[in-house]
């Protein structure tokens, strides 16, 4: 039988308890019982973000979240940095544009993380910036930007805010708000976090609550200081989408069970052998440096087209993976390490190329990527 | 055993076969198996707006796509006239003024409908009136606005646009978005669509498009040109909430096959029932004019806090129905009848209304509600 | 919307709850994972049964357990005495005869308990008899047979059992098996117990557990000494209903939480209200003694005929009770109340009678008897 | 996340979509909407069974139709011819000796099929055989036996039936009732039929009915007639396990659909690969003749324990395979290759053997087996 599989960035998978956990009949979002949900999952959610500040729970997609950073701290005119090395970066811009605040850009080459030295002298040069923009986790090129130096330099402005896209990044590594010091972290229920799409997430520090009592940039839906108010109630500022909420409290207790320190460690063993292994079959990593646990970016091969690997895979097999976007269309393809996968997806997804490669003429000795993961997954044969 | 029962103006119950439609395994947003949902679904949405033009899927609440309505068809500076007649009233103010809209406001009493006269005469008073906002139904009082004769106004005035929040009125009763010619309907998956929450639904006129064109309020995730692209591709600007369009398909079947004639017709019934119950019990309703076939407000008995019916409902006997909002909190309570629901639950929340009448201390003779509910809704005996 | 309800006497409505917890991925029978399940199961069991005895846990109907209930502690030539008010008590009788076990018969008028002193009487007459058979809630009649009091009989008799029917009882009344002296209770999953068809159940007391050393019927699938030796390692003789058992575990928590004390209450205030109810619509009991907690069967008035009652409330109402059974047919119809059902279920199906009864040319004045069933279950107006 | 994988022979993995579809609210098994769902199973069932006659729905496991095969068509002091081969071979006998039918066995080697020549020289010896009870895949060790060759020898002998225990068979491999001239095939739910335990079918040829007629074996819950006359009537004997019976219209449209010469193949293309990948980590396949298409049986290596294979796929890598039974416990373990599963399943185990092998002091070489199993899999490379 043809089954299918996911191990695209975003949605990812979902486990079958959690998709069960959702189908219960559905509670009045200004109930008791709903209310007893929330509480439990704002604890959960700040054992996820590592904070004392409370996780703000929206109705939207990551996007949401990003734009609600934006228009919460910052007012028209005002001047952020972008640091743009993917399609995500460039939603930083978009978002600024389309609120009418001023935005500089560092424009970083696909498949590689900005130097600190370039945000630093961005920073220096002009001390009106009040806000750099960046993701943990650029998902277009599969790259980490090096958020904890850049809080060290955000951290000692007090006029500049760090706001960070954790969209793909939160639940897969290491990204300890409060003690890096980072201002804003938003994150999306469809990757890490094992969930469907729908939720998005947002986390302020007390310096990025107080650059909210002075932005003036307009919004209504994501208004975070009456968020805020309603989530310290246990409820939302609008009705909540509370099947998605009822599937988020059945993912935080598993991430509290498990703890997050197993679950990164899981995703780099998982990270590190899918990249062994497209390296045992003579693929580059797109990634230059920064390359991320939560995915692995491939170069397609002289003659093969990124697209066709991803159409095959799909087509075919029934495996979801993503090709690249924009520039990077036709010359990459990705594999996301996320969601509710184990060790033996990745022997599949090897496997699976290998098998794709050679149908479109790449020569990959079958077994010498399965092999080179289970090296890394299992240790030494 | 206590079982829970949710009459509450959303959101409402779904049904067990659509709450497992959306526990099936997660699929890809750009895949062609989403695609295909989503072209099933753009035409059951057609039939359900009762429309030619495309109805664009949004991942929030239905607020967001208020919030859209007036952002993407008007400008800071622009003039909106806003029929305030409760919560949801006010709610078009609020939006209007976080994006820089004037507007005028009609305030009507709680509990009545806006005078198509009084709209009249403000639209002539002032032709630079680009937008009057209304609700098809406002939730808080459970009354219906005359939109028929709204639209019958704002058809003829070139210059001037007919936002219809529908978020409690589709699927509940008629509401022929082209044949009416209402410019701007909004929707909610959470009430008598029979969701859970966190799908908005906006559908634009031609003469709406043409104001998009113009339209400059800020906007990004709730930019409705991109959105009406991407649907046109049957897929969404961001990442699509798949576990909810999934359920938003099988009800679309649902609609289709049940025809939305056979639906109104049934929430007719349903709502006559409810309002003959109450009336038999000795209570008032509190709209005093278009009372809706989604909602029986009621106002609570001399000497009966409305809070308290809604509490000892939902404490005692595990029945959520809605208290008054604002100024009406306490002197009414509200029963909804839409989502998934029938003729006997009308039964049990009128049976459930009589004890809780009673242990309030307003004699309500047993069965007396009930009885009038089964004449409308069954026939004489 | 036409919703379905069901209050039929088994299979009766399981909880949302339970049907998830039954659809989560299928795990082995003989794998540690699922002993621990069987071994929570094992000790639920034992609290509902009221016994230290192990419960057997069967995968086929409660018939096969009947039938395991004879052939594990009879042999052919063996005499049973068979108490037979209804088509469950034949059942008995079909079981001995089909495995070459005698059988005398008590025959009691359907509606009717059995008298203690008949049994006593057959018993001393024919000392040779080694079974009591009985229902303890004949089904088809809705009548309790006086089981503690038979219990009294056999438990002097050292060469007879009192083999017990517990299917529609187990879970709805009192049936405390050791503190009486029940022999054999059999049980199946679909009635009280909440669950689907496909479990059935059976106990032994130590004197019927000696009974099965000797007996000689002919036994392959239902071995009563095989599941004994199975289940003490928590697991079962042939492949498990893992699926089913998952469910188990799901209710007998809920059993053990509620306490059956409090569940036996709330059974028995259903019940009055119903009988009430039915009394006030000038309808009779069928039972004329010994009327069960677990069902109502009321005979059909003058004219009407029960079957009729059944297929309208089925056919135009979407609600399934149950007919009468062989020489009943026609002349009763049974509400069960029993499975996943509360109070607001009797108003329901109190009213659905009301409106029925009327449209087949019975006077039952609307509301009367959901008032006689308000003023039981929720107190006087 | 640590994933669970089944490859055991039964339970299997029953797909999402099945699961879901049996945690729709239960339906009495008496209504016409039951009697629907069993309409459309009827035919299903003989599509797969490949026969005009009716297929029996039984609610137990495949043994309890095994039982049912016998006391419907023999009499006590009847002769059979028991192929034991086996565990499940031994179970005729068991059978046989626990209704007092008398039984000639033939004894097979485990791993080895039986010799049509054996059977037919019994036949000849001993004209009183009333029936040959077989395995069509002998689940213990992996083998086929020669079910086609064996009813040509019954076909030609009126007093003779051939009965088939075909539970681990039915819809892995070519099984064509009608056409081969079987006289009983029984089957079981939860192995390539996909579904949970608990369901049980028996089809009976017209030359098996005839034998039913005289037939005395004790027998009340298993009575084939009985079952009969009420399947032709759209339901069971008994309370029919309807929440089982909802997965099977589900399964049964996926056979339909999917066309059993297809999921043949796809059985046949995943043994064959599980077959190629352990002997290209240098095992033995433990069946001689005969190896089934539903299994692989492979003895462990030298030094190595077949249990410990077992446990540690299980306990440390989330995997259930099957260990040997009686004789060959801990010289073999069991890969089924059936169920809700699919080529890169066979992947996954085959990587894990590697692994475990190895962690065992066995030496296979990482990705040799995985890539023996690519070859047959997806061609070569």
């Amino acid at each position: 039988m043809k089954k299918h599989y996911l191990l695209a960035p975003g949605p990812t998978p979902v486990s079958p308890e959690t998709l069960l956990a959702m189908a219960t009949p559905i509670i009045h979002h200004r109930s008791p019982q709903f209310a007893e949900v929330v509480a439990e999952c704002r604890v959960g959610l700040k054992y996820l973000f590592q904070t004392k500040q409370e996780v703000l729970i929206l109705a939207s997609t990551g996007t949401g979240a990003m734009e609600g950073a934006i228009t919460n701290t910052l007012s028209p005119g005002d001047t952020a940095l972008v640091v743009r090395g993917g399609k995500f970066g460039e939603r930083w811009g978009e978002i600024c544009a389309a609120y009418g605040v001023n935005f500089e850009a560092i424009d970083v080459e696909w498949g590689r993380a900005v130097q600190v030295a370039d945000v630093a002298a961005k920073l220096k040069a002009n001390p009106a910036i009040k806000a750099v923009c960046i993701q943990a986790h650029e998902t277009s090129t599969g790259v980490n930007h090096p958020v904890k130096e850049l809080a060290e330099l955000t951290k000692s402005l007090p006029g500049t805010l760090l706001l960070v896209d954790a969209i793909s990044a939160l639940g897969a590594f290491e990204l300890p708000m409060d003690a890096w010091g980072i201002d804003i972290m938003v994150a999306g229920s469809q990757k890490a976090m094992m969930l469907p799409p729908g939720l998005a997430f947002a986390c302020l520090s007390e310096k990025a609550w107080e650059f909210t009592k002075t932005a003036t940039c307009n919004k209504y839906y994501f208004n975070f200081s009456k968020e805020l108010k309603n989530i310290q109630k246990n409820t939302g500022a609008y009705t909540s989408a509370v099947s998605l909420v009822m599937g988020l409290r059945d993912v935080l207790r598993y991430f509290k069970e498990a703890t997050l320190e197993k679950i990164f460690a899981e995703h780099q063993l998982m990270s590190k052998a899918t990249k062994a292994a497209v390296k045992a079959l003579g693929l580059e990593l797109f990634s230059q440096e920064g390359a991320s646990d939560a995915l692995t970016a491939v170069r397609a091969p002289a003659g093969v087209d990124g697209q066709d690997v991803v159409k095959l895979l799909r087509d075919k097999y029934g495996i979801m993976i993503a090709g690249g976007q924009a520039e990077a269309k036709g010359k990459i393809f990705r594999i996301a390490h996320m969601g509710y996968i184990g060790n033996f997806d990745i022997v599949m997804i090897i496997a699976a190329l290998e098998v794709v490669l050679n149908e479109l003429g790449y020569k990959a000795p079958y077994g010498a990527g399965v092999k080179a993961a289970e090296e890394v997954l299992f240790g030494g044969a």
